[in-house]
């Protein structure tokens, strides 16, 4: 079956250019500071500027919190239950004790908190566990070895009333004879939700397709383990923490420990890695607080690479049965999705938002099984439900004998489908034009599925995305001019290596007409202005805003101090290139400096703050990609390669393309791990992650990296105020997958949805193995 | 000659107490928040409440400076001039690189920034000291040992191409013969100041009398000797600093090291004393910043304690000949100060400003001479002016036949006499009054001096001070209020060890209506909004106005959020207790919390500066006292103790009195050693200070202290705005040492006015030595 020919992307990429030349002009808020024109105008936001951290990362001068070692520190560290469920479990600490240069043991009984976690009735340790990997108790001792061997005595001495059933697989534990993990029974399902009648829909289809397909659970597996710092001057707790959110850490530690938020300091440095299991409290946190009170030195807990891998969260697997009824030209009637996994593992937002389908029905079931909480990683949901998404609408296209990308415009929302609301922009036409055009889908796509000769068999599959893209309200900011003319930026935020401290210089240097070697940042410490979590791609729609004000704010400031020293009216008056001068002209005027040291009030200091005017809130707010893959498959092995990516994406304006297309690139990587390799094996009978470690956990290396190119579309996003930029961090992972998948049945001719798509199920789909 | 009565107290009390009563009203400034009412209606501010540090300070577990050990720390250690005068000093770093634990060596060859210190043409280490103490080289090391030992090596090392003749004795510099160590001659008499014509007062004048008194050279001798840590990242310094000037040793490093400012972080924790020693950047910085980028460690110098003593400057010597003349009533007609002393020892300000002459001439000669810099010390220049013009006074009443007191009040000023300004208030005659009272004054002095029987003589002496109190403008603060109710004061100025943390938590504590329990601050920090030096007592009347504004702010933009969850408009409701409520009721309304909570807007931030109103201008705004002091004099040993103190003092509002209390009494203390005690000894063959350590350079112990009553007069001060607050710190200090030699003589009959007054001298006036 010959695909037809999808519209000329010339068309397509027609209406899109009308759309961005509109976008802009008629939303722009007057309590905003006004934004800047087109990037061509501007001379440090909008340029692929290198980190300004870039020499400390490079050379390994960057001090992460694991490399933080304050004097006289003592070493934490924790025992985690082998128990995938038991009962009355406990340890004798006096084994511990005996140990050469411990120096103390928490258990549950005797944590100076009453033994609790958060605000929600969690405890600190467990007697109880329901997963391998549940605090159960911690030592505290001279150094990491001495600690290791603490844990050790513990873990001998340990003994449980009672170990019970387990379950560690959701079929498993949807069968008659499996172990009750809850009154209730194991499973759970909740209310259908959706718009329109799917029956209904299903009913005025002329075509009707149908996919199954599973996701697994992917860990965060970040490069740096979970680990915090703490330590008291009296009544006052700083922990150092390698954290996503210090704001979030603050008043989760000041809750637990019972002490006032304003008695806790929370710091975060350099991070390797978080993906969003490191956005909130977590119990080594806890621990090393409640271990530096006791002994009155700083105390260190960082979790063993294991223990990070059973402990830190997951992203939950998903087992999604999904339908799709459409009308002979494509237009869709009805989509379906039913899907089964952990608690958690609910994942229909792509397929109620991506497509104008007026009828879709989303059935959730959630099922108990002993392996732990999941946590939001990188896009949580969007990633299962855009694989199973994507799978879908390329077997529909098959079934009418449509090119992909054609079905896909052909379904094209001109608005927001959930909710009615218009778009603030929606490039995503402009997404699918250039993302194919550079990547040659067109030609590409035409090949019969299966058809390439010999055992090596190319293909090339596409997927969608949308994500909320608009940031959160509230953010700070504040930004001060020094008496030598140099500028410093300050926001509690923080930079979890995506490269926030670079692009908040970028719009401080470019607001305040400075070179951006000329402004520092301070961030990450909850004793700098509000800023919020690094997780849901808020921190650049959140941040730039709030950096954008402070350094408007502070300018004009400058500009009302420098008037009567050159004699002009403020408003007559504009900054550049770190000067003061009449507006138009390109020379002369004074330096900052002067204009500071001459007014001889100090600092000149401007704030600002992310506000989410009520305007904004009558757009849907979202960012849209689209991208395309090539594959090979050698159908002997069962291998698959990633050759090659073009990822066309919307981030609004991007402040620093390079970072932009970094933080893609990293989506697309994780992608490809979650497609192809990673994924949690718990073994049955023990209940245990039986490759917790980074080399059988497996992750992409570097030869499994493709060519990724990445295209930006769209323009400047008023609804996000400042400077119009979105979140980029979490869409670029959500098409990867599902692209892959249809690129490789493309490239075999065959079906292989049970991810991630390893040898043996590759073998399996092609009915070898 | 029997003293004449002075005014009743109950005359004099009465007119000052009207005076506070119309001191407040009639300025306050509309751009400013509302001051507060009366000290009675306060719950928080105005109290006698412990520091906030109190248990970190009493408990040993303050950390300073000093005991700031970061992790793979490297010691430096300087060698300073043992040399007074010499030329081609040279030493070779060989010498030291031998010892085992020694990593480097700098000397101003190879110092990386040039061999500059500061803007103004200094060196960081010279190879033409002019005193011993003088910075030559630098050496550091693994350990403290080890650099002490590389510094021995060093000094061993030492050659000079000549050793140039010396001098360190003013009178000795002052000679044909001493050596020339300018061009133009040691000795420069600047331009005479004053006002009116001193050649006419004395004409008109029916009696004249004179004196001669002289100071020593002090010394800062602070408890925690001068150093700091210092550290890179990437091209970003940060530097721990025992400093009273976090913003200005910034700016200084910056400048010396040739780096933006935005690139250097100065952070001051727990401090052991200044008293203005650690006023700006010192050499110990720079080479510690210095070789830290050699190194790429961070590395820590702290001065030996003779090294302090040595180089870290002093409050010099002055020799004064005063004059006064007066009508018979007591009327002052002229005052004359002719004085000299080593550069930077003038201090005419006293004579000048504090009693109500018209005519005054002040003439000050500096010599030179080999004893290095002075450095401004707690009250610099006004403790010695104050002295000599106190002793004055004392004579010309003797010699009127007047009760001291009885002359100070009717040379009383009713404006500044230097400028014609009206004072903002002025409650000296307050502080004679009730000073007067509770010590008994006018009983205790009617006896005729040297009077007593036996060899213990007693006898009773006053003095009195003027100093700017007002403060200065353009310090910063923020104040947060977060979502558990809990408030954060930020300001970047210090707490030196005054308590000023302790009074910016009242101040913003009673502006926000929270228990003070509810409040934290941070400071010492310049990430922190701008604060300025802890020096010329200035911290309390600039810091107290921005942070009573930034919470003013905070409290605002609560109200602001809690009028539509309580139903009612902002400006029916108040704060008080931590809970928003309707006016005038005492119970009910809503917690802090609850509205930082349901407003969901994160962390509410008030910000003030500290803004000085032209109005503001117009006025003298000084801080006034009075001391009253009672000694036993010890005719046959030249013993002096001092017995009893009562200060009175006006610092506007007392935010603390406890605290405003304990700095008067440091102020007493250390006026004490100077009267008493301490005396810098410069050996005059070798210029060597042969008493420079703690036991040798004597200053008072406890048995050395006496009873010290405070009163704090006055009322709160509408032109310092904000709370009302003056300074104190620097006040305290300067009217005691005058009062002394005035009640030596009340005990002896005799003058002995060559500080400070050791037996030795005390026995030579007696004429029995």
């Amino acid at each position: 079956m010959a695909p037809r020919k999808p519209p000329t992307y010339a068309e397509v990429s027609y209406e899109v250019d009308h759309e961005i030349e509109t976008a802009i002009a008629p939303f722009a808020p007057p309590e905003q500071a006004p934004a800047w024109g087109p990037d061509a105008r501007l001379s440090v936001a909008g340029k692929p500027l290198p980190r300004v951290d870039g020499y400390l990362r490079t050379t390994g001068r960057a001090k992460y919190t694991y490399d933080l070692n304050l004097p006289g520190t003592a070493v934490g560290a924790v025992l985690m239950s082998p128990y995938p469920r038991a009962r009355g479990v406990r340890v004798n600490p006096a084994a511990a004790r005996k140990v050469p240069g411990v120096l103390d043991v928490m258990t549950g009984a005797d944590a100076e908190n009453g033994n609790k976690f958060g605000t929600r009735g969690a405890k600190l340790f467990t007697d109880a566990p329901n997963f391998v990997g549940e605090y159960l108790a911690a030592v505290v001792a001279e150094s990491p070895e001495a600690a290791r061997e603490g844990v050790a005595a513990l873990a001998q001495s340990l003994e449980a009333d009672e170990v019970l059933p387990h379950v560690v697989d959701v079929a498993d534990a949807l069968k008659p004879d499996a172990p009750k993990l809850d009154e209730n029974g194991n499973a759970r399902t909740g209310d259908p939700e959706g718009r329109g009648d799917v029956a209904k829909g299903f009913a005025e289809a002329e075509v009707e397709v149908g996919a199954e397909v599973s996701t697994p659970v992917e860990t965060h597996a970040c490069l740096e383990t979970h680990g915090s710092v703490a330590r008291w001057e009296g009544d006052a707790l700083t922990v150092h923490d390698s954290t996503q959110a210090v704001f979030g850490v603050r008043s989760g530690l000041a809750a637990t420990l019972g002490i006032p938020e304003n008695k806790v300091r929370v710091i975060q440095s350099f991070m390797g890695g978080g993906f969003g299991s490191k956005l909130g409290l977590d119990r080594y946190t806890v621990i090393a607080a409640l271990f530096a009170k006791r002994l009155g030195r700083p105390v260190k807990i960082f979790l063993t690479r294991r223990q990070d891998l059973l402990n830190t969260g997951h992203r939950p697997s998903s087992r999604q049965r999904l339908r799709a009824g459409a009308r002979k030209d494509g237009t869709l009637t009805a989509l379906e999705l039913v899907s089964t996994g952990p608690p958690g593992s609910g994942c229909g937002r792509p397929i109620s938002s991506l497509y104008a389908c007026p009828n879709v029905r989303v059935v959730h079931t959630n099922v108990q099984i002993n392996s732990g909480p999941p946590r939001p990683q990188r896009a949580p949901g969007d990633v299962q439900g855009a694989t199973g998404l994507e799978v879908l609408m390329d077997r529909l296209a098959e079934k009418l004998g449509l090119d992909p990308l054609a079905l896909r415009l052909k379904n094209f929302a001109e608005k927001d489908p959930s909710s009615g609301r218009p778009y603030s922009t929606n490039p995503l036409r402009e997404c699918y034009a250039k993302g194919a055009e550079q990547f040659g889908w067109e030609a590409l796509r035409r090949k019969r599925p299966g058809s390439d000769p010999g055992p090596l068999k190319r293909g090339v599959g596409m997927g969608a995305q949308i994500w909320p893209g608009g940031g959160a309200p509230n953010w700070k900011a504040d930004c001060v001019v020094n008496a030598d003319g140099t500028a410093e930026v300050r926001t509690g935020t923080q930079d979890i290596g995506t490269g926030t401290k670079t692009i908040l210089c970028q719009v401080a240097a470019e607001e305040l007409g400075l070179p951006i070697g000329k402004v520092s940042i301070t961030l990450g410490d909850t004793d700098a202005p509000f800023g919020g979590s690094s997780g849901g791609s808020v921190v650049t729609p959140s941040s730039t805003p709030a950096v954008h004000e402070a350094a408007h704010d502070a300018k004009e400031k400058l500009l009302a101090l420098a008037a009567p020293i050159l004699g002009k009216e403020a408003g007559d008056l504009e900054a550049s290139q770190g000067r003061i001068r009449a507006k138009g002209e390109t020379s002369g005027g004074i330096p900052f400096a002067e204009v500071v040291r001459k007014a001889n009030a100090g600092p000149v200091v401007g704030s600002g703050t992310r506000i989410l005017h009520d305007r904004f809130r009558e757009f849907a707010i979202y960012a849209f990609g689209a991208q395309f893959v090539e594959v090979e498959v050698d159908v002997e092995t069962g291998v698959v390669r990633v050759l090659r990516v073009v990822a066309a994406h919307d981030c609004g304006r991007p402040v620093n393309p390079m970072l932009a297309a970094s933080q893609v690139e990293g989506g697309v990587i994780q992608a490809i791990c979650f497609a192809l390799y990673s994924e949690r094996i718990l073994d049955r009978r023990l209940g245990d992650f039986v490759n917790a470690n980074l080399h059988d956990y497996r992750l992409a290396l570097l030869p499994d990296v493709p060519e990724i190119a990445t295209i930006f579309c769209g323009a400047p996003d008023a609804m996000v105020s400042g400077v119009g930029a979105k979140g980029i961090g979490e869409p670029a992972i959500i098409p990867t997958a599902g692209a892959i998948v249809n690129a490789v049945h493309h490239a075999t001719g065959v079906w292989c949805t049970e991810l991630p798509l390893t040898p043996d199920r590759v073998l399996a789909a092609l009915g070898v193995a």
